[in-house]
């Protein structure tokens, strides 16, 4: 059996003040490196022992991440970022709050915009300081490739081929659980991508599934790599209830 | 020209409590973390931007280079891990007090174990449990290659090598300051084995040679891997009473 556990990471400060975040770097919440620091713990207890892990350029994957891996002893492990894994780009709706968003146009076209598969928001002008041109993080990168918006559809995109030619590989070397599993610590939408894609689930489907923050979720692969069965790391009733948080959030305030 | 930044771990709470540590995986004390949040800063303000860096399998190194990762919003940055960078093997040694062992040994002695360049401590038995056989961290590494024991010429003689193979091509591939810089966050003696070796030192050089801990200690090269300087970043008074300080840690209170 093969193990690959995905983590989307803790509570930013902008999920706290529920605005939409996207591409821009913002740091945890206090609340979510006490989410990262369970992650760690818990996966500790359950005897993970990680032989690569995955993050994407973003600070607060990265720092999930870190956390659990100091919680765990396993900080030397190999560790490879890449820009594949960054959440979805949110185009000009970056910065702005979720609930504000929604009074101004809408539950509907707020969840459209959030959660549709093919459409994405309005995208950033070029010139506009918060396009990933601007960002050194991302020079070496051809500008071509780098979004200004982007859909679910379009983080499928970029996420699966990263997958096939980069991750899967590892997580198909892995002989037994003697030789550990593989991590991810990305977000919402580019663990969404991915899940998508392991679970053979159609576009409404996905949009319905909403990813609880900071709650490892374990794959087991058969030596053919065939899915054999995917679970939520913690308890049943409380993972609902943090299901059901994610989906809550771009609704507008009663 | 080309950089390489250099950087000792932090204090650590076996350094704080002047116990030979070596292999042994012990953390940042608080003075520690601060150090290294303070060198992260400074790296800030001078305008580094590393481009990849490189750590030893110990946590104390790894910590110090994420909190200065953190410091300079460079999280992303590729980070490599490798056990040629750790500290050196201080045998049975490892665990006990430098003060203690000084008394009972004299300042002689432990001068030798800590600072000849040949003479290593008496070696741990495999079945000790402090040996690296038994950490997981050293599974995928031939075992004939983990030390029982080290004298700082051992240690050149995986350090060196190394820097060859992995670091120093990396360093050579830049091509001006634009290209960013290489990071290498790791241990007194790992570090002075490549100080040795970069400044061209000799034996009796390098053993008089201190590294103060969390100060970034910069080398810049010309085109063609010259030296052409190297300093510490900081106040020069201060790092004088720092290296001093070094220097003094395994003689016996008064």
């Amino acid at each position: 059996m093969k193990r690959l556990v995905l983590i989307r990471h803790g509570e930013s400060i902008w999920n706290k003040e529920n605005r939409f975040t996207g591409w821009t770097d913002v740091p945890l919440s206090t609340h979510g490196i006490a989410e990262a620091t369970r992650a760690g713990k818990e996966m500790k207890k359950e005897g993970f022992r990680f032989k690569k892990a995955y993050a994407s350029y973003l600070s607060r994957a990265i720092k999930t991440l870190w956390i659990c891996l100091e919680e765990m002893d396993q900080m030397y492990i190999p560790v490879v970022t890449n820009w594949c894994l960054n959440e979805k780009h949110y185009g000009v709706l970056q910065g702005l709050n979720k609930t504000e968003t929604a009074e101004q146009y809408g539950d509907e076209q707020v969840l459209l915009w959030r959660r549709s598969f093919d459409v994405a928001p309005a995208p950033l002008e070029e010139a506009d300081l918060r396009s990933p041109v601007h960002d050194p993080r991302y020079d070496d990168i051809d500008p071509q490739l780098l979004p200004l918006t982007e859909s679910l559809k379009d983080v499928v995109s970029r996420m699966i081929p990263y997958w096939y030619d980069e991750i899967r590989p590892e997580v198909e070397k892995l002989e037994s659980t003697d030789d550990g599993e593989i991590l991810i610590a990305a977000h919402g939408n580019s663990l969404r991508a991915l899940v998508m894609h392991l679970k053979n689930m159609s576009e409404t489907e996905i949009i319905a599934f909403n990813i609880p923050t900071a709650v490892p979720y374990v794959f087991e692969f058969d030596d053919q790599m065939n899915l054999i069965r995917d679970y939520f790391i913690g308890d049943p009733e409380e993972i609902k209830t943090l299901m059901a948080q994610v989906a809550n959030q771009g609704k507008a305030k009663k």
